[in-house]
């Protein structure tokens, strides 16, 4: 009998793309769950709220049932403990990404080695998407339509 | 009869350096029309005001008839729509830039195919120069006239 | 009265790609002609003939006007001083592209400094597209079809 | 009832290193069963022989009863579909990696999208291993024990 | 006769990490002195005090007599010359730093080129060590023992 | 009463260029013998002979008495310990370079600790010179003179 495999997708959300979208999707073979985790940083203002933030969320993974949306706050290797992931899913797009997650992913398995950091490529179509630049085309009220997840493209 | 070429080249210039004076001098056989446009943010502090930026900017090319210095707010390629350019031009350093600049890029031709964005790479001997590097030498009192424009050294 | 602008688009071509393609013609209104040069080097074999990668270019670009295919030996720069193309166009596709193209770009300008090269960025879509990863899939028999211009994807 | 998860981890292996030994054993959590896929090439030399080469990865892994060796030409993806794999792993280390890996996983999506390639990071301390400095090493006659997994470094 | 070699080491040291405290003592053969020089920025918030920061490195590098620790404000150059060094000691962990280190260094040059920048590679094992990660790994709680030097590591 | 200290530049110097001038001259405050050692391999074959690219060196060094020219087989790690050299010299240019340096010099960390690789930065306007461009570019009768030593260009 093999282990439930559970895999905590970390980050801020802000908000979600079309690329964290298909990471997700993507990873669903993978594991028997994914659990979608917005790191909650009080002294961080964000551009939209931390309930925006999740009901975006929602409404983009409401027809997948081995999806689950939460909220941390603290490490995300204690977050992965408490609720018994045994991996973390993280997207790539570039080489400043590659370097940057590297970094962390390391650390993670300095402080809990069990935990292993799986990744795979952002599809090459959603490439150059980053919830920046989603957030700066919004603010000057540029199309965000084809950045973000279709089921929140019209509310957003 | 072919149309009139203009190119856009933005950026916050805070201040213009030996590097940004090097590529629009270097573009202009390539356009009828160069237009330095300075981003301006109402929310960001800088180092220079708009206004001395602007005037650095215009004492440095304005020998140069076919450049133009402009200020925008909003989106990079709704001033292009809005001035008829065609064209954005960037100057590549480093591998940093790069992934920085086609980012930028690749999501202005989303939002607007039509306008080209066309890159030069900076000079070998302004390879290291950047806005930033700048302001901090200037900030502690270091010597930066051999980083911006020979038309602006003895007044910045 | 304005120059015409013409630009050398060099390479090995082995075989010509949906990314050279796309390069190509988004180039056109930044030129007034555009020669796609094949770099011949008797030492070096390829895997498509000289001929063969000619005729791949003629007919990916038969339509258009503006558009010349040529061989040539020896340096590209000495190759647009007999042309009189004053610019030399290139595509970059990724971070280790442009530590390549910046090499040979910057020694170009060593050798004629009058000769300017311009980049434009690769479409997302064809961004993992090289002519060695079409030259593998060919030679195992796999599909490539959407790697090459249509015009020749029935032939190849 | 769910499907059995197959992934094969391709490669020269020419040799296999600590490196690759530790991707492996991180790697068996995720799936069912790993196949290590020699690429063998008929045209191309190679420092250790194919036998030599299967026999180093089964001396590695004859413990691990989830773990097959295998030998294939061809393209990575066509030897997927005849293994029922629905996965490739690979592991990065570097920056250069991590380009080259992804023109090779975007293209194998293109050609085969039902086949995800999933990535983990080299441990830290075998981040500088390659098997061509192993083999540079080697020919030199180095010492390469701490290079190569332990099952096989005393008749290495 | 040979005159002294001095090398400044200069950082925010927010804290002093384990990948530091190995570059300090491998670059120790090199030099006669090197003095550890934390830049102080009265505008900048730090998380652990200018005070904190200096007892760490005091108590890490006590046993060292070739090593002294001093504060200073304004540009790294000038502070050389003041101390009459004649090269500035740097750590390199990966490409991003590369490319961050080399613009400061060819600035360095710029505006006193009589001082040379001598890099290091930083340790593997502390390879994925920043102080940025450092700090956010305590501002959470998590251990932080096997990310700075021994000497500090109970009372941190 | 201090050590000796010794550094081994290595390298094909297929030919020595400008950049490699610059970095033993500026490296010479460093050691008190710098030898520029030339790998040896009988099975690749060379642009220049193993006589004319030593030649090339020794014109190009032989005012300074602190420079000798040497030519090696095998690791270089075992060439530094026959000459009781501590330390091995490298120049960096670009990412691409620093990733392929990293690794080599962690190898050679792994089979001898005791020698520590040191870095120092190209110069800016030597920073697109490669061997391979200047053989390239000398193969087509181009002109190499600004690439290499000012001792060797009438005669190369």
């Amino acid at each position: 009998m093999s282990t439930i495999k559970i895999a905590v997708f970390p980050g801020s959300f802000d908000p979600v793309t079309k690329g964290h979208e298909a990471i997700v999707k993507r990873a669903l073979p993978l594991f028997d769950k994914i659990i979608i985790a917005i790191g909650h940083n009080s002294q961080k203002d964000k551009y939209f709220s931390l309930e925006q933030r999740k009901r975006f969320l929602e409404k983009t993974f409401s027809h997948l049932p081995n999806v689950e949306i939460a909220i941390f706050e603290g490490l995300t290797v204690d977050f992965c403990k408490r609720v018994s992931a045994q991996f973390i899913l993280r997207g790539l797009r570039s080489v400043s990404d590659f370097e940057f997650e590297k970094n962390i992913a390391q650390n993670n398995r300095m402080l809990k080695p069990e935990i292993e950091t799986v990744f795979l490529l952002t599809d090459l179509e959603y490439n150059a998407i980053t919830s920046t630049i989603v957030r700066d085309i919004h603010k000057h009220g540029g199309d965000i339509k084809k950045l973000v997840p279709d089921a929140i493209a019209s509310e957003i």
